[in-house]
């Protein structure tokens, strides 16, 4: 398989295994030149050849490819390390005969190979960081044969095999296999949900406690399922318990140096006192964001009630679009500003390792995601829904902003002909749930991409421009190479356009799509019995994301280096997180709005008591702890296939290892045997227990003593048998009196 | 310290590791005798000296010691199976130079010798199981003096030291270690909220909501701490991960043999599936517990509200005592038989390993307690202090059982006149945490003492008065031995007697003690706001308990054979659950009884609002689960001091494989390196480019071209440093053209 892949794969591109992206704009040519010459010595000396072709104006292709044997002797020490610290079961074979097991490892090793610290036995490049700043990018080369066959493939099935997802690890690695399996077991899982919220919406419409029960079920089954998923995959990839190899972050800087007892070496640390203490400010963060974003939303939101429902001046058509305007300008600023303080606070949480530093970005991350996910909706049910009629009236402030401009009558009293719009909040799902989906779907694989070939045509058109100038002896633009076309062989042509493309793309990040299904999926756990074909939605959009994410990685993104992995992470508890804040959400909006005759037609709850709310919030909370316990309990005694496979594995490994320690006793056994029964049985018992006596009397120490009394196992039979006979259990111990 | 302890402890019990107890009484003679040489058979080729001496009427002991050679050798398959599951870090030293490393290990590998299956180089003797019914008992013996030694020296200190923990368990094993440490840890706790609660009630009374907030925030603190505490222990007991390494139950009833594909081995099984069902026996198994013991707690209950508070008729001094009595009676009676329901239910659920078996019936018996523990307080607080006005009038009912007693002006309208007993909550929560800790101390330490003493000294008289009887010929009693004073040899006499006596004690189960424990923090936990001595008088109950259960092991049970465990099991989810639960009940009581004006004096409350007490329980209970949640992230990030040095060794041990690996590759290397930089570095760099690529033209394979364009690094840099000085960077790129 390995060879197949190989050929296949890396034939397509000539064999390269990476391009190293080596830019050489921002610095003296002298020092770029010296810079260069230490890096391909470096690789070099690593048993990486290598070869320069020109990258853009400012910027060289390195050409980098493993020596087979090299390669080997790393891929044996990437699995000894993993045999170390238990991921793999067996130690591996010897350097010789072992081959990279597929493509995924193969590039991983490599990168290993170029990026590790020499004392592990890598080439120590580090690119965009310390000495090797001018290494701008460390990238495989996509193989977009392969590529365009799956997607052609993809396109015609519904559902993606083990197989493809194998095939998908294989190429990009376990992040991005578990992704793309979490995505389709999501896809898988949907199909119930789907059909049952079709059913429900037909037969019971909206609010039905049947859905709301079925689908807060379906949402502990679903995150439960994938735990155990999780652990299936990271046996079937090999990846179980390599969170356990953690990587230290180059940008950690440690407090002081201390030398470990137990070790004796020195490293640095950072105390874990003082950086919980700076993780602290995630608390005002959380205060901010949710009051600068919960701010906007609401300010937009009143806004909107206030003109669509109770404005009724000029303009009215074209200030309905005032508030849709503001948010879509306010709250992606705000958000913005939010990431980036939440990464400095994250840079200055001053994490040891990556997993630490992206698991803490990904808390505040989904912070600010799910105000701006959920707010909005939350807004609606819980604050306009039963309070509209006490907020309304305060709503006439806008009044006076707008009174200037209007004349008085315009403005007259519409607040107590105000009415609660029925529709609301199910619109509003509808739009999160539909129109945000597709949208967000056109921002994130259509708009690239359209942008990305036009950017392209404009460079290529702006570059025969300057070249014309040039010819034309015009000197107005410097800055321009005027190698418009570079200098080639014939053959590389059509290859190196395709490298100095793919080189130019942005690196694709895992969580970033991750992110997005846990939304979505929080949708589905907190509002979707408002409307119950929330799932069909996601079932189609998902469908498509699966093949589009692909799609996107393809050709939207530099391929990605192969990482592993054995779990979505943090998303993993969001996921559970959202599922529990469901059944409170739920159960609130079904008491609110479930109800026919007391709470008015059409959802309009006219009578809601606190204390039943709250009794109805806290039994469904419960109820779901309850029921979340108990899967919990029967997953964990289904053992996923592949665990058991591995167990199986590692059982025989021990069992091996053990038969030979009993063997080795085994050989040993027969003499000592001996020793134990060395006893004549001919001789008489009270004969030998006197003899035992006797010996014993010169004895001084009395355990002596007492162990001597009988010798051998059947001088103790004896004795026994003697006791046993003795006793009167059948009257005969008269007789012997 | 091997062979100090193995003098100390051994030699004081004449060197013996174990005795067994076979008893004979049952069976006929003639077999009991078979079974005796073919148990001394079996014990002599495992490698096991015996000794047979007399027990009672109908036993015999069997005195075991095991050879230096084959314990060594035991213990180093034990190590070895160990390090093979990964609880110890490195593979043992061989065979020949081990020694168990204390008196615990000892006494388990010599436990393993005699019980474990043959196949896995034990004897396969099974105590009251199979083929070895008669062996009624396996046990090791207590080291009295050490034991004296140390009850006098802890009586003399508050804390026990690590050393002293470090003792239990090489005595006793890591399981009652795990007990002790538990204990000492939670004793040493208490001390805050003693000296906190004292001043609470000192300055602010009962129901005092800083009290409440500590003792919660205190109550989440510990169980982490604990769970901290274990992996420490853990670590340093070196069992981390020993639940790996689980035993199979004897009593497990395979459904079908299936064929492991994997491993070539035919093992039974149960399917998980069928378990699962069967498990569901659980809900209405808590149903009728909870029922049975419910109606029970709440009549008896009933019954003293209207005796002690309504009724006024003849008598009432001597009523008041009805329901007492008939709540002690009943309700161990109902818990005794509910606990054989539980035992039942935990058979037919078929558990595999004696680790499911166990945490399945403490599940199970933890229902049962928590009912009888804690439901009179919780109908005290929630159902008579909220309800009691509209409850009291039904209790007429017992006025009509009454009635034909008493004449009539005696059960006159005192209804009207009902007025809550504002002390009942408070004194019943005293009751139950001294009153009852008293009494529990007192039936589980003194009265087994005493019973076990007066036991032995009627025996010693019944014998005496039956050899007299016999003497004076009397045969009215066959079944009494006439063997009164046993044929022992002198020296002998006293040991054999209290090996006789240790014989007759019953195992020592660690749950008990555990669960009791677990049940006490509950209190602390649930009710201690109404209170706030509670934890004064448990830290006082502590210190008595962790010397009385010393005590208790070392004098009215066998000593235990030594079990590892890295955990206190199921009892810490116990722990957890109860701390969880009790954030609502605190906050509720908080809530209802706290206020002084709108809730009247001396906690009568006269306008609870459910809408308001729904809500407090609602913020109290997700403001526990914030905090548990930030209290759990901070743990996990202070690494207890053994797990350091534990991740320490481990380190140690990879690295020095790592570099032994890396350091076989450096040998090999120069050959290598050579190949790789062997281009004269003296030509030109056109002239080789042009060689190069002449020399590809003749190759077929697009690849090979691409990769002999540059020969060796020098020539790549050389490429390269051409590419960089082509650029306009500075303008000369003009030159060049």
């Amino acid at each position: 398989m390995a060879t197949a892949t190989e050929a296949n794969a890396l034939g397509y591109n000539l064999k390269v295994d990476y391009v190293i992206h080596y830019s050489f704009g921002d610095s003296d040519q002298a020092q770029a030149i010296a810079q260069l010459e230490k890096l391909l010595q470096t690789l070099a000396n690593a048993g990486l050849q290598s070869e320069v072709r020109q990258g853009d104006e400012t910027s060289l292709l390195v050409f980098v490819c493993a020596s087979k044997k090299r390669l080997n002797r790393a891929v044996y020490r990437s699995r000894v390390r993993d045999w170390l610290y238990g991921i793999r079961n067996a130690e591996p074979e010897p350097a010789s005969s072992i081959e990279p097991q597929n493509e995924g490892e193969r590039l991983r090793v490599i990168n290993q190979m170029i990026t590790l610290p020499t004392e592990e036995g890598g080439a120590g490049i580090t690119p965009k960081h310390g000495e090797w700043k001018n290494v701008t990018g460390l990238l495989p080369l996509h193989d977009e044969e392969t590529n365009k066959k799956w997607l052609h493939e993809w396109s015609q099935k519904t559902f993606l095999s083990e197989e493809d997802l194998d095939q998908i690890r294989d190429k990009f690695g376990e992040s991005v296999g578990f992704y793309f399996s979490f995505l389709q077991s999501y896809f898988r899982f949907l199909i119930f949900p789907a059909v049952f919220g079709f059913s429900c919406w037909l037969l019971l419409g909206g609010y039905s406690i049947v859905y709301t029960l079925v689908n807060s079920l379906w949402c502990i089954v679903f995150v439960e399922y994938w735990k155990r998923k999780e652990v299936d995959l990271s046996c079937r990839w090999q990846t179980k318990g390599i969170s356990a190899v953690q990587t230290k972050r180059r940008e950690f800087k440690p407090e002081k140096e201390i030398r470990d007892e137990g070790t004796g070496e020195t490293r640095g640390v950072f105390p874990a006192t003082k950086r919980m203490q700076r993780q602290l400010l995630q608390i005002p963060f959380a205060l901010v964001a949710a009051i600068g974003l919960g701010v906007i939303i609401a300010t937009c939101f009143a806004i909107e009630i206030f003109i669509s429902e109770l404005y009724n001046g000029p303009l009215k058509s074209y200030l309905t679009f005032i508030p849709t305007i503001l948010l879509s300008a306010l709250v992606p600023t705000m958000s913005a500003v939010l990431m980036s303080i939440a990464a400095k606070i994250n840079d200055y949480e001053n994490h040891e390792t990556n997993d630490a530093y992206d698991s803490a970005l990904t808390q505040k991350v989904f912070v600010i995601n799910f105000i701006t996910s959920y707010l909005p909706v939350l807004l609606t049910a819980f604050v306009y829904v039963p309070f509209a009629s006490h907020i309304v009236p305060y709503l006439d402030i806008f009044r006076l902003t707008i009174r200037p401009f209007v004349s008085k009558e315009h403005t007259a009293t519409d607040c107590s002909s105000f009415k609660i719009d029925p529709h609301r909040l199910r619109n509003q799902v509808i739009y999160f749930t539909v129109t945000a989906q597709i949208v967000g779907f056109a921002m994130e694989t259509i708009v690239p991409y359209i942008k990305q070939h036009a950017l392209r045509e404009y460079k290529e058109y702006n570059k025969k421009k300057n070249g014309k100038a040039e010819n034309n002896g015009g000197k107005d633009s410097p800055e321009r190479s005027p190698i418009m076309t570079y200098d080639d062989p014939a053959e590389e042509k059509e290859f190196l356009k395709r490298v100095r493309n793919e080189v130019e793309l942005p690196e694709y990040v895992v969580t970033d799509d991750l992110r997005e299904m846990c939304i979505q999926f929080g949708y589905l756990a907190l509002f979707s019995p408002t409307w119950p074909l929330v799932p069909v939605s996601f079932f189609i959009n998902n469908w498509i994301e699966l093949r589009s994410d692909f799609f996107k990685i393809c050709k939207e993104f530099q391929r990605p280096t192969p990482l592993r992995c054995d779990t979505i992470g943090p998303w993993l508890d969001t996921l559970g997180f959202l599922s529990w804040v469901g059944s409170i959400s739920s159960a609130a909006l079904i008491y609110m709005f479930s109800g026919d005759s007391q709470t008015g037609p059409n959802g309009q709850p006219t009578d809601i008591k606190g204390w039943a709310l709250l009794l109805v919030i806290f039994f469904a909370e419960h109820l779901y702890l309850i029921i979340r316990y108990a899967v919990q309990t029967a997953m964990n005694r289904l053992e996923p296939p592949n665990a058991r496979k591995e167990r199986g594995e590692r059982y025989l490994m021990r069992k091996r290892y053990l038969e030979s320690t009993l063997q080795a006793e085994a050989n040993e056994e027969p003499e000592e045997k001996e020793l134990v029964s060395d006893v004549p049985p001919e001789l008489t018992r009270s004969a030998l227990e006197e003899d035992a006596r006797r010996n014993s009397g010169h004895s001084a120490d009395p355990a002596e003593r007492f162990w001597m009394r009988q010798r051998g196992w059947t001088e103790s039979a004896k004795v026994g048998t003697g006791i046993i006979l003795a006793q009167p259990t059948k009257g005969n111990a008269k007789k012997q009196q």
